[in-house]
């Protein structure tokens, strides 16, 4: 054997045992009880989860936006993932009008395969159906291992936004083939006209930003996403659900039994709308922004009966200066914030509090993401799978600071949040990147994870 | 007293009783028992109903639509109305891209006054804010009695659609001067994937407009007007709601304290899509369409709990020749039907067969909308209010025909059905307009009916 | 005509107008504007609302009960009413084991014959039915004016209570003679299980009155109320809602189509648990108690949104000496308060306030009531009807304070309430019983109410 | 080690994949891929599914009741449980008045100990608290591994049912100690209303068992349960689920975030009332009686969103000669049905028809009562856990009889079904005891789970 991790308390989606995993050829051999094996490398988790490595279903890496680029390109992005317990990460490489799918696909995957620390899956952006052509390469794409897609309701003006009939075409050819659609769900007029609005009145602090996207018209979008696809019977995943009434109408389609998805963040499930009150407020600016405690306890709510599936983090951190753009004009904000390197850590603090079981938090960071996007060979700690583990130690303390962060960014929101319990180590592919504060692996050893279609 | 009708049953919306009314000066001057005053003329209801008129909110007369005129002008609807118990008809004039609302209100009411057979209203259609000015007129409509605007959801291509940003403009505005917005309720972009896609196949027939705006389509712009008109708290008119789901979302929010309101017309409650199938099914066509029996059921559940608050009838037909424009193309079919001398008939003749009460059918045809829409002179038989008054035979039987119609159209989908119940007699202000299958009344009598804002 | 009210503002549950009203043999001969006819008494109304006489569809007089009687006879208990502008009670005698309906109903007429100073109807308290004797007496009952009934689903160890085979047995029969049956629900054994602990606790004060009957404890037997009269298809009247979560079982219910009505009462809609707290509160206690915030404003949503049908008062007062006798055991404390004169001027002082229309206070405490249980004469304007008018002030103030109130109570949970607007003459079948503070009428005058079935 | 069980593909509640299970010592020793370990035993699996398991944990072995005693007596109930793929049973023991908890607990381990084929714990069914002093007993009993207790809400004249005060404190004490309530939800005065009543009529068979228990019926205890537990804030899981309304209202509590569970039973997805139309419908003689198609799909579709949470079966059996009793009388029919041996078989039938996953059959059957009865050594495949381990050939076709059960009762209402897929093997603690048709086991092989609390 290459590894064996003895006496940890294993943690699946299910349940919790103590066992001893051992690793060989970068997949899991077995799992047993005082294992003997002879193993090149045997690790002590004594007192330790050891858990499946996290997926962040959600990050925007040397994503071109309002005007710059995301602060984290696909190394220091995959780097701070590591660091994170995140041993997958899920890009959204976005086409281009009249680009076809793979060969968006394949420039990024140029762009990201000599840099990621950690394996990367990418979803794909649809913007333009190119006169309906774009839709005959979905089942090329799913050949591929791309078998989920996504669209914008918001950003029209950018050119990013598909209308209604294009969402449906897109939701019925993705089921066709097997694959997903992932929905931002916004409504672009309204937020242009209060954007309008404010900015003709002087109101162009970050607190706008928020006022002028609201929870009613994030809403409205979510309750549109989920009426088209329960009404053409098409798999929906809303990312970054950030308000109570869009999540209820989620659930309320879920229940009855259509196949409606739901991925939360952390930033959603810590911060308040407040936030865009302070000084600093254009720091937290992301869309859909922060709302209300209502909101937020919804959120929490819905983690706690499982009805919420997944929380990924929309990592899409900018520059201080960047931020800074948009001092007096808040449309000037590039949106985004940090996250991939606290997903993990976040809600297994969460657990270790009491507020979920350990079982959940990994179901909702690791094995969840994994069923739902096909990645079948992660996600969870079975015989067979990659070996993509995270030893946690519930006890260490930690507080997060951009100084102690493995991106690229100069800031984070987080900044001075202290979690109990915090990652010692990460494996992927039993391959150790991670190693108690130190990044230890190497840019372009991650891996293009081929996803499996639903059949 | 220039009028006395004496031992009728009295139907208020609320209760029935056997009174006398006398009429002075086109007024109700007193209901009582066994009322001994010298009247000019004195009609003897016993065993008959004497019944406030009804009013319909939603006629299209002399409408240009589809590259003609919808079949009755002002003259022809308005005997038809005078015909079916209708004293007062809501027309909706249409603003044309550039024009001011007082402009295009004016224009209609010189086309409607020297023909008007019963009293008028104008509901004004919305299309085109011209940069922000038109809100500004809100005010002076409001002060010259125009108290409700309405704005389509649909009709995108045709230039009459507004966007969600365009309604939540209209809703405020509308709500500060006192007035509400009606919607067409329907959603564009999809019927329009649909059409695409039904022609290139070779799917023609009438059956395909039903399927090119079917359940779905319909709900998802009812569930998305009530769902800003909700988020900003103004009210909103549904006009003809024709299925369950967004029915549903409608009562949902009205039961919460919104003020919303809901209009259904006798083709939903009578017909379902199903007579698409017929040959002669492109006579049928209006939008939205019927619906299934389970959108007629709930439309008619909605009615009997008084969760539906009105019943018009969208009264727009077109000539059997513009009707068979559409025989090989159901998009060339004109949209619209006859029904406005068929409205009280139906809804009495529904009450008299057991499935709502009379006072139910009044409140439907006759209070309500009057309320909701400022008519304070009419809508009840109450001292003061304007003597629009039905005697209905609630014995008569009558079999719907268009050689028994009074409107200029040459068919009709009511043809053939029978109806246990029928006016008598229709007085619009005390005078006679309609005697026993004959208008008796004036072109021209009727009025300009300036209604009151809410306060 | 004997009377004639002149230039009044006559309120129906549907609307309001400005009307003279003449009456005639003790019925509204004719409602008009400006009536020219000769009248033995006139009374001027300028500024004034006219409306129909309230019916108090709930009140306990002379009634035994905790070692006691409650404090007002049949003749204060009426008197009070005529001042507050009630004209017709609805009393509750309740039949002995062994006993027959028509037995206790004229043991009880012939208390209240000679007494009455308003007219008066009764609901008939089923406590047993005889072997299934009594069932067969229903008939009998409704041909004699009784038109529906009451079971207890608490007062266990009273011997009231009757279990749910009894209930379903009085729904059936009720609904197959066209009765109502009229419900009390709170769960017996958990409020007497509840007791127990408490007062072996030492915990005997007033407040543990509401924690041994708490919101869930009301709740359950609602819940099952509506369950069993939905379940057999039969109408049933919940009397004194006083909790969310059984009022939104009822609500849910009515929605469906069911016949549930619910009646609650001023104490419910103005004070809240909170009372029990206060040293004196031992005389608010009464079953059910007032609960928390949460359901006084569940409550009056319903009221507004006309979901609640009638309000009434449960009047039962007791003297202080005897609300004394709980001073050191809640359980001693006889429960009921005083109402019946407080009724008809707290929710028309609502109405005044905005928090309903006119109409709506009218619908609740006058037109509602009558038709739900068979007051055919009474309830509303309309001409033939019993002259039960009431002259009210809107812009008169009144302090309730037991010194300016016309029972024979010695306290009153409404000392101190101000309102804007009072009653100022009360007629019942146009005979003046209450004149701007003084009680007119006379004892004997007031009639029984033959109630009319259901068809 | 013990066993090697190579190949097979292995299913959790969460996920499948091919490995090889070890077992040492009647534990799993450890999970892997291409395991190379000595083995005493080894079992080829390639092309079965390895299962955990299953758990019923609903039988009455050797149950008094009307007037005899349950067929199957506790060797020939796990005698049957073994070769259905059961490896732990659940059994109720019932309190008789005036009886302490271990007492009944300690005679029934002494009857089932020496024949138990399989594990074995005890739910411990309350009848009455003794004037309290049974609550006193409950920290002893779950010191002693009984964590669960039961309460009827029917059989009231039989002595066994609790009211509503007894539930509340029987909810709160087992809260208290970590334990769990179950409880058999019905009502009992309404059914022997309708007992009454038919029997009267001469309505005798069968037919009149379903419409004496109807769905409403059940569902009203089943919402009054769910209301006391979610009021009070303890757990509930109700046994035997049937019908639609009690399931509704118990997953909205569930979905609330109360600890509620619920139990149906293979008869309950696979009959309805139709049954009891048979001439041998008093062999189908349960309570609760199968309901209507409505509740059965309303059952699988919350069998198949994971809303309800275990299958058991209720077993209790009753020989042709007892079910004969009931023949002109049906209320004299031994109430009770057979199931042990089909439950795991069904509902992995279940599983191969694609109405479910494997997964869920597997969470259903033996995680998920193992989970909520505190079986911690039970229902997963997990290093460490005792190795009650099923394979199952999803290929092999079985058709049952009561001649190839393992029971001792002479019919079975499975008689006759056909299931595709079919266990061939079952080990407890490692130990064979069911092997391709026969049974291998030994009577008193089984050991009392001694289960663990709630903390």
């Amino acid at each position: 054997m290459d590894l064996l991790i003895k006496n940890g308390t294993v943690v699946t989606a299910d349940e919790s045992f103590i066992a001893d995993i051992a690793v060989e050829n970068g997949k899991i051999a077995c799992i047993g009880q005082n294992l003997s094996v002879d193993a090149k490398q045997t690790v002590d988790a004594a007192g330790k989860l050891v858990l499946p490595g996290a997926i962040d279903a959600h990050t925007h890496l040397a994503m071109p936006f309002g005007g710059t680029v995301s602060a984290d390109g696909y190394l220091a992005g995959t780097r701070a993932a590591a660091c994170g317990g995140v041993t997958t990460v899920f890009d959204y490489p976005m086409q281009k009008k009249g680009m076809g799918i793979m060969e968006i696909i394949e420039a990024r995957k140029a762009m990201c395969d000599p840099e990621a620390c950690v394996d990367y899956a990418f979803h794909c952006i649809i913007t333009d159906l190119n006169g309906g052509a774009l839709l005959d390469e979905f089942q090329a794409a799913v050949d591929n291992g791309i078998t989920s897609f996504k669209c914008f309701l918001v950003y029209k003006k950018e050119g990013m936004m598909v209308d209604d009939a294009t969402l449906i075409k897109v939701l019925l050819k993705a089921k066709e083939v097997g694959a997903i659609t992932n929905i931002h769900a916004e409504n672009p007029d309204v937020i242009d006209m209060n954007i309008e609005k404010f900015l003709k009145e002087g109101k162009t602090s970050a607190w706008y930003h928020y006022l002028s996207r609201p929870e009613f018209v994030e809403a409205e979008a979510d309750k549109r996403a989920v009426h088209w696809a329960k009404s053409v019977g098409a798999p929906l995943y809303i990312v970054h659900m950030a308000d109570k009434e869009g999540l209820e109408a989620a659930i309320a389609a879920k229940l009855e039994g259509h196949d409606i998805y739901v991925e939360t963040c952390p930033q959603y499930l810590e911060f308040t709308c407040d936030v865009y009150k302070r000084e600093d407020g254009r720091n937290f600016v992301c869309s859909p922004p922060m709302k209300g405690e209502e909101s937020r306890e919804a959120l929490w709510d819905a983690i706690k009966t499982g009805l919420i599936d997944t929380v990924a983090t929309d990592h899409c951190p900018f520059q201080s200066y960047e931020k800074d753009w948009g001092k007096d004009d808040f449309t000037k904000i590039p949106n985004g914030c940090a996250g991939v390197e606290n997903l993990y850590p976040y809600m297994l603090s969460a657990a270790g509090a009491g507020k979920i079981t350990w079982s959940r938090a990994v179901a909702l960071c690791a094995t969840n993401p994994a069923k739902i996007f096909g990645c079948t060979q992660k996600g969870s700690l079975a015989p067979g799978k990659d070996a993509d583990i995270v030893v946690y130690d519930p006890k260490k303390d930690f507080t997060i600071s951009v100084s102690n962060m493995h991106s690229d960014y100069d800031h984070t929101i987080w900044e001075g949040k202290t979690l109990h319990g915090y990652p010692v180590q990460t494996y992927v592919r039993g391959r150790l990147v991670y190693d108690n504060g130190a990044f230890v692996g190497q840019p372009g050893y991650g891996e293009f994870v081929k996803r499996a279609p639903k059949i």
